[in-house]
């Protein structure tokens, strides 16, 4: 009887080097049967991704898949090779979002390493990676950076260079994609659900979601397994109860889900995600908390060459068990509120009156 | 910083007007994945709506998709303008399903307001809508009334001049509208899992359905969420907490489902929804529920211009925690059995002999 | 008002005899809904079944469904005629995978009674069918035996003469059918998830899937509902209360799907089941166990006129709550360790290098 070597352990700190390329393994058709579910679990009601023939009116052949699933299915790719052993993921950056994805599309995800720095403890480093998600013809889907905390295999191996790759603050509107196809002129605000436009947004609003979702423990395992992301913290209730919860945690992408699809309710012409400046999962949730949601409008930006279409950069909280009608964020110290469990920053697309 | 006067309140009783129309937001294509969660939550298993090659037997180009899932759609879209701010969903009468819906249709709905009732207390009102669901031809796919009781945003707004419209008890099977492609002669009596026809129906016979399921928070919540129904009292255990149950409630629409499901045994020819003639949520459910159901046959008419098929008309109960062999419903007194939870009255197609 | 015997109580033992043909009702088109809720509720990451692009390098026209959501909804449709009065399932043998099953198809099962041997007590006996599943061309896609214990509806009534089947412990590798169109020259090991392919595997060989995933009472009883199994000790907690466990039972075959799913890690290439040899379900799962798994490699044998993918014969067990580092089985008396609840001998096809 021979021993195991074909278990994938997952990637140690001293197994990533700068420049690796990493071609991540299954690659997935999305179908209606993912957007079903994920309507079902999330409660999505934006009019592009749900009515075939809305999208028509807007220049589409048929119903984008939302952006966020985009977003899950080809983060959850990388899993197995980046964060199978990631003690955080400290952050993300840098996210766009590409050409559209439809039913019967392909997607694939290939990583690559921009950075490394080994920890002061030596135990463990922080790895940044640029993963970038195509469909079957090799086109751009979704390109953004990740850096997660992954534990040292052996405490003693030597620490490589450190270098920090340089990350922008805000994806700078000018490069923001917005699909060739998409055409506003017969955009229905009645069947979209919103008579507010681009242009009835200000910075500085704030636009309580109004309505809170509670999360059961089959409805984030379905989830992450839709999106094949195989991060053991979100399975396994028998070694969870060994950890510092005690339970196992929500993957923090389902809050992000939640939060856009409550985001609806304020913001229903935000008919697509263009760029995901940036996201923090504040503080863990778990089944059976609800989650609330608000928004703050950080930007308005017009789109070079449309005037049909203007861009909105949103500032989304998710927050736990407590109503969001007072807007709960962070104090005068920069300190959150102890019930926000997650800040999403990101572009989204408004059509212009 | 500005106010957020972009989330949806949802009408108050003096928001609403006779002859008022509300198209409703968030037009739907269902698909297959709608399908396959549909059955994944309720276990329906009639051979119509589970395969194209029995629906080619019968004349259709593939399988129709389940009636009470085109209910759900359609209904759920009159939610944030009907019925966010209702106290109760008092009834619906006068419900006629129209087109066969098949994967790829394009769902949408406009309600029309008929009737206007402020209460004695001043305080809230009841409102009656029409509300009919149509295709992406504008062919009518359902039509039917509701009627909520709906709070007063300002008690002091003077009341309009009643009108309650007048309705149906029962829907005149003379205007029950069969499909025209719909032929009954290779009906195979075996896939479809009954050797009863319409012939071997009589009124006043009661069938137990034999078989009770449990239901979940997950599951009554996935399905709402697939019908794009915000109704808050589903969702927000945070929130219901703090109501006379202290839990979440489950769609009344998703007993009607459950119901129909086990009602497979013993009416599996009843293999289309004709008409909803009425229904009654006795009584709210909760996730830990174990819903059972029986049925009587009410009526057996024959249907104008069709020697192949006839409709019956039934009375569905469901009922929890409690088996359905002693037929528990109303006493000499026409009270409740304090178990069940929902009468539903309804008109089936049923192939005859 | 008359009695009902419109509802189905299912066969008892008198009510089957050698040689009978069961026609099994709902007849069931597989979608994409049903792949992607089988995804959902799994976690399966095979790339053949994920991707319609890597399965058309291998020869297919799109992505095939997974053979065990294949053997889920062949083998459901037995249960109301076979073993709904079924005090056990004890076994089942001989299952050969046919032509491979693509969105689209329509499934539905014949079974023929191969067996019949009352009991000593007088009170029940054994059923043995051959079951057999076929797409709407009639090719057999599925072809297996089982045996259940039934209860007697009259322990008066006489016994047949008993005839048991004589059934292969191990299906003949040279009976086992490969699709014909599947070609292995531009397998990609890594989208597939695993540089092993058959040569590196080796009898004897064990192999530790690494992780566990917990149950949610949600999740079983959507997929039992998706298979439209019946089998009513999965569904109702009001009549499971009475049961000496108390609780729902969680379907056996939702466990062998969790343990082919979890195989993914060190098996990532076993891409597709040829058949099953036998499954022993040893102990019942409950909604709160998390199920470990871990594999042998029984036999590696080549495929006649095939250079480019070979058989191996597997034993994946599952275990529930217990890691499986150290490969809990049997010990040497035979006796399984108590954290054991499955045992699956099968065959699997893996490309050859």
């Amino acid at each position: 009887m021979t021993a195991a070597p074909k278990t994938n352990p997952g990637n140690f700190f001293e197994d990533f080097h700068l420049g690796q390329s990493l071609r991540h393994a299954t690659p997935r058709t999305v179908t209606v049967g993912d957007v079903a579910l994920y309507t079902a679990l999330t409660g999505s009601r934006f009019a592009l991704q749900s009515s075939d023939e809305f999208a028509r009116t807007l220049g589409f052949a048929r119903a984008p898949v939302d952006d966020l699933l985009v977003f899950h299915m080809v983060f959850g790719k990388s899993v197995p090779d980046v964060s199978l052993n990631a003690v955080a993921n400290l952050g993300y950056a840098n996210g766009r979002f590409g050409v559209p994805v439809f039913p019967g599309d392909t997607l694939s995800t290939v990583s690559k390493v921009i950075g490394l720095k080994e920890n002061s403890s030596g135990k463990t480093g922080v790895v940044y990676v640029n993963s970038v998600g195509r469909n079957q013809r090799g086109e751009s889907v979704l390109d953004f950076v990740r850096w997660v905390m992954v534990d040292k295999r052996d405490a003693g191996a030597p620490a490589p260079a450190p270098v920090v790759p340089e990350l922008p603050d805000v994806v700078d509107p000018g490069g923001l994609e917005v699909p060739g196809a998409l055409r506003m002129g017969e955009y229905d605000d009645i069947l979209a659900g919103s008579a507010s436009r681009w242009e009835d947004y200000a910075p500085g609003e704030r636009i309580d979601h109004a309505g809170g979702v509670s999360i059961e423990e089959a409805e984030h395992m379905m989830a992450i397994r839709l999106y094949q992301n195989t991060a053991k913290v979100h399975f396994n209730q028998h070694a969870a109860a060994q950890n510092r919860f005690g339970r196992r945690i929500v993957y923090g992408g389902h809050i992000i889900s939640l939060a856009r699809a409550m985001s609806f309710n304020g913001l229903a012409n935000a008919c697509k995600l263009l760029a995901i400046n940036g996201g923090r999962h504040v503080a863990p949730s778990f089944a059976g908390d609800t989650i609330y949601a608000w928004s703050e409008v950080l930007e308005c930006r017009e789109l070079a060459g449309r005037e049909d279409a203007g861009a909105l950069r949103l500032r989304t909280l998710a927050v736990k068990d407590k109503d969001c009608a007072d807007f709960p964020g962070r104090d005068g110290n920069g300190k959150f509120d102890p019930a926000v469990v997650l800040e999403f920053d990101y572009w989204v697309l408004m059509p212009r009156r």
